[in-house]
């Protein structure tokens, strides 16, 4: 179909603030076309390669996590599925990871702002340097990818939904396919917050954020259901990174949350004791890098949650 | 050193079903040496390669998990760390899996007991086949790695614990070091429940059990502490499963266990929907072959916790 071949640019100012459905479209595609975003950071453009720790203590965070849209797709209706083939994703020469007060996995430990600004090499298969000897590679997704939901009223991006949104989820890489709740006639889609390369857990708050050109195809799927996000990857899980061993701290207890605190708190100190990184740069680390698995969720009443340091990102490893 | 060639074997029936620091030692070694254990399935022998599901609806609960030692380690004092290194990890040619009443994630959703008896051929490197079009690498461990507390009297052997225990924990397979906090002195070391596979999370319940030959070295570590179990990993994660794509279903919400346990369930549909599987087989597949991720715990008041499904275990994946 000659349609198909069509794509839509969408421009980096073409965003909004909250998940609603009273939101007019910005473009109306057919199913199965193709679109491209030029994505701000999610920070809005608050934060700039040259930007100091100014920034992240003038950060006005009601301007956060923006997305890019919506788009109108013909012929979604309420009890279709959405799927989002992620064609391509080129991250920018630059990112940021900040600590924000008041936000992360260890808000009430980290009041301090802090804020590092990375230089990416290579584009999508390439690399950024977190200080000498810790070198990440790059594996980009897009943080938030969702729809408009039913419910009325203007939603907060901040949160994932049933209908998508931020789901952090740095599994979603090219060549993956999420599928998602269709709530709204038109489906509604948006997308934004670009990810160079993030840990699953997202812990600090912020992943290296960079702005992001994202091609996605969009299509109707009236075949199948979700009750909520569902994805299939492009292939082996973080291949790039799962290239040597890793190191493991656990959180063992009755709450869940509590346990993945203390493996973080655990690996923050590792981190500190082994490689002499700073405590704040330590839980920064964890945020781009270090994985978050529930490796037992049964034995009760003590769950396990373990963060897991991949060593090849390591020069020389201890 | 001659002293560290000595191999020490364990015999299956010297075992115990508690964690308490006044179980007399069955063996006595010096730092560094290493110990070969006959390890009896976690049902203590009460599920056999011939059992029925008669044996899981008498399955006498008291009985299980039990562990074989405990060890005494000369010079481990409190505040030491054991390092156990996995030398070797043997499983019989059979395994078993079972949804036991009462136990398990979904516990109040599966009131049926099932068991499914597995073959495995291959040994340590071999294959497990779930049905036909459904086959498992194996990736030996023990589920159950740990040390007596200080705190007097019989603690159960279900859950683990901040001295280890039954951490389920996939990753220790042959190669890997675990680090776990001397909290007595002799450190009394025991080990048991063998799993020829296992997801994380091990959501029914129960991995493929198996009893399982265990050769390990133990050693005094005083120049380092851990606060809670943590490990070296052999290399690269699982392997043999991460070979190619997977399918994953996300549970998103403010508890993370209701987050998990949607997941569960999503994924659960999915495979009775997809390939056809009874919910129980659905469910028993989940424990053995999928695992969970916590992709996001920041994005307040809202988590991400997705299940995945490794793609190489079908033949014919959808």
């Amino acid at each position: 179909m000659t349609a198909s071949r069509r794509t839509i640019h969408i421009h980096c100012d073409q965003w909004h603030l909250a998940w609603d459905h009273s939101i007019s479209p910005i473009a109306t595609i057919r199913s199965g076309e193709t679109l491209t975003f030029d994505l701000l950071d999610a920070a809005c453009g608050q934060i700039t390669e040259n930007s100091t720790i100014e920034a992240v203590k003038t950060l006005d965070f009601s301007q956060v996590d923006q997305v890019n849209g919506p788009i109108y797709v013909e012929g979604a209706e309420p009890g279709d599925t959405l799927e989002i083939e992620m064609v391509d994703l080129q991250p920018a020469t630059w990112g940021w990871t900040a600590i924000i007060p008041g936000f992360g996995l260890l808000a009430d430990e980290f009041s301090e702002p802090a804020l590092k600004i990375w230089q990416l090499e290579g584009g999508a298969n390439g690399w950024g340097e977190f200080a000498p000897g810790i070198k990440l590679p790059l594996e980009p997704f897009c943080g938030e990818i969702g729809l408009a939901p039913a419910a009325s009223g203007a939603h907060s991006t901040i949160p994932p939904y049933r209908h998508g949104g931020n789901m952090d989820t740095k599994h979603l890489t090219k060549g993956a396919h999420l599928y998602l709740p269709v709530e709204v006639t038109g489906a509604l889609f948006s997308i934004g917050d670009g990810h160079a390369a993030q840990g699953d857990g997202e812990v600090c708050g912020t992943a290296i954020e960079t702005p992001m050109q994202a091609t996605l195809r969009l299509t109707v799927r009236k075949d199948i259901q979700v009750p909520e996000p569902q994805f299939l990857t492009a292939g082996p899980l973080t291949p790039r990174t799962n290239t040597a061993g890793y190191y493991a701290t656990d959180g063992i207890g009755p709450d869940l949350m509590e346990a993945t605190r203390n493996a973080i708190r655990h690996m923050i100190d590792y981190l500190q004791r082994t490689y002499h990184l700073s405590r704040a740069d330590a839980y920064m680390l964890c945020s781009v890098a270090v994985d978050l698995k529930l490796c037992e969720v049964v034995d009760a009443p003590h769950w396990v949650v373990s963060a897991f340091l991949p060593l090849s990102i390591f020069t020389n490893p201890a």
